[in-house]
């Protein structure tokens, strides 16, 4: 580990054990900011995600690892959006006297994240507070950014993935059960990182992560690409035991929406990536932002809003 | 302003009148990510800073406004710490039911201080919360980072501004007081961005903004460079009425604490920007971390720690 030596303190302390948790995932924490080459020709690529326990999760229903490792790798699913490669990650974690003895758990969940997309922990704040939270900035870089808005009149849309296991087990969890037979699928999402560079070399014009449904973010990318799309129900691939109205409004998915002008190798990215990949629409002219999918006239999409109630 | 458009629901209405608050300020938000370029050969410099109510600030002691101002301020002032010029803020919200009414207040605030250090909000992060919380991210660039861990014996000790105003007000509003005459200090620090880019450029060898009090943090840079400091309690610039046991206690001041090899031109950089520049003391070997201040042989060097209690 490359951190520069910290002063005395219990906050500093605590810091310490989180850096030793880390181990070699953590680098060049300890000054006032963390310092990062951008290689020469790419884009910075930058986002930042809360998790707030009762309002992302809910610690009956996750573990302090699952917890921490969801928060990070929602983080770097924007990254994933934009087709970016990981620099690093900041995290900043507000913990309550009651969560400080979980702080380990959380952290190796951090840690699994980070090392799952093959980047690191460049700094972050740690404070107390009254609820937990985890806050992450993702740092990533990219030759050419894929963006929401570059979508086409004819272009294919296609989606990663399975839909509607985070819903379904939501739902379980709702109902005071443990989650159900798709629980890892909201514990446990992948940032379709490597995926998202595929796709980009594969000729994408435009990308969204799902994080509000498919429904929700078909719309975004579809207002920010002023064009509409046109989705087929009976296209969508959707976990086992979840009908096509549940997985259209399934948030937290974190697979990816895309959009390309040409019919992509499906076959060979299932096989690169033992995931699958599915045409499931067009995008057309007119009516930017409408999403219409065909079989379900009356889908509402709204996503899932912070602010309602 | 050049975002993009974003989709309906009372979340993204939110989002909008922040944008709409903000104006130019804003700038390319509304994708998964924001797209940044940093300039050819500068190094990528980021930080992350959390104010949360009732552990960085007390909202019958602020307006919304500064409490704003006051969070993004001190995120910025980590990059004035590194000698950075900013590039961009990520600003990750979480806002109670009670202070939603008070978002554009705070929105306000946000915008003073990112305009005031002439850079611009990037992105971020908006969601409902059980306490209000401000968690900004500051990105930055410079070409060779100013750091903690430069300092080398010999080298003589500098800090802008004046010290001890922070905690007199804070002394003020804890004694159920209005904050008395250094309430602006803690309701108003200014990163001290252009100040950092001089004292760089005339030869500072390391810095550290001074948000645990001069002590703590004098400590954190002898700690990281490896050597000790011998700093003079009658050199100290301290405002009015404050006496220097509070003045290196006083935490939040985000003035910087700088070493140099030779002695700097305090005239110029007190003529140009309107700020005391004062020596305070030296750097000398051995006792790594070690900090003397003559005439205070007994002072007490924690700094403020969240984790204590």
């Amino acid at each position: 580990m490359t951190t520069i030596p910290l002063g005395p303190g219990s906050e500093f302390d605590a810091i310490r054990r989180l850096l030793d948790r880390w181990g070699d995932l953590a680098r060049g924490v300890g000054d006032d900011a963390a310092v990062l080459s951008v290689p020469r020709g790419d884009a910075l690529v930058a986002s930042v995600d809360s998790a707030i326990e009762g309002q992302h999760f809910r610690a009956e229903w996750l573990s302090p690892t699952e917890i921490g490792y969801r928060a990070v790798a929602a983080a770097l699913s924007d990254l994933a959006a934009m087709a970016a490669v990981p620099r690093g990650v900041l995290i900043a974690l507000g913990v309550p006297a009651a969560w400080r003895d979980r702080l380990d758990e959380i952290a190796d969940g951090i840690g699994e994240a980070v090392n799952g997309s093959g980047t690191r922990v460049l700094g972050g704040n740690l404070s107390a507070a009254g609820e937990l939270s985890i806050t992450t900035t993702v740092l990533g870089s990219v030759f050419v950014p894929l963006m929401r808005r570059g979508a086409k009149p004819g272009d294919r849309v296609y989606v990663t993935g399975q839909l509607g296991g985070a819903a379904a087990a939501l739902a379980e969890f709702s109902a005071g059960r443990s989650g159900g037979a798709h629980r890892h699928r909201l514990a446990h999402p992948i940032p379709r990182i490597a995926e998202a560079r595929w796709l980009a070399d594969a000729g994408a014009t435009a990308a969204i992560d799902i994080s509000d449904g498919l429904a929700a973010d078909a719309r975004h990318l579809a207002t920010a690409s002023g064009i509409a799309l046109s989705l087929e129900s009976t296209k969508l691939p959707l976990v086992a035991g979840v009908d096509a109205n549940l997985g259209v409004l399934s948030g937290e998915e974190y697979e990816l929406l895309v959009t390309a002008p040409h019919a992509l190798d499906v076959g060979e990215f299932e096989a690169r990536f033992r995931l699958p990949l599915t045409e499931i629409g067009k995008a057309v002219a007119g009516g930017a932002g409408d999403v219409t999918i065909v079989g379900m006239p009356h889908i509402q999409i709204a996503g899932y809003d912070h602010f309602v109630g």
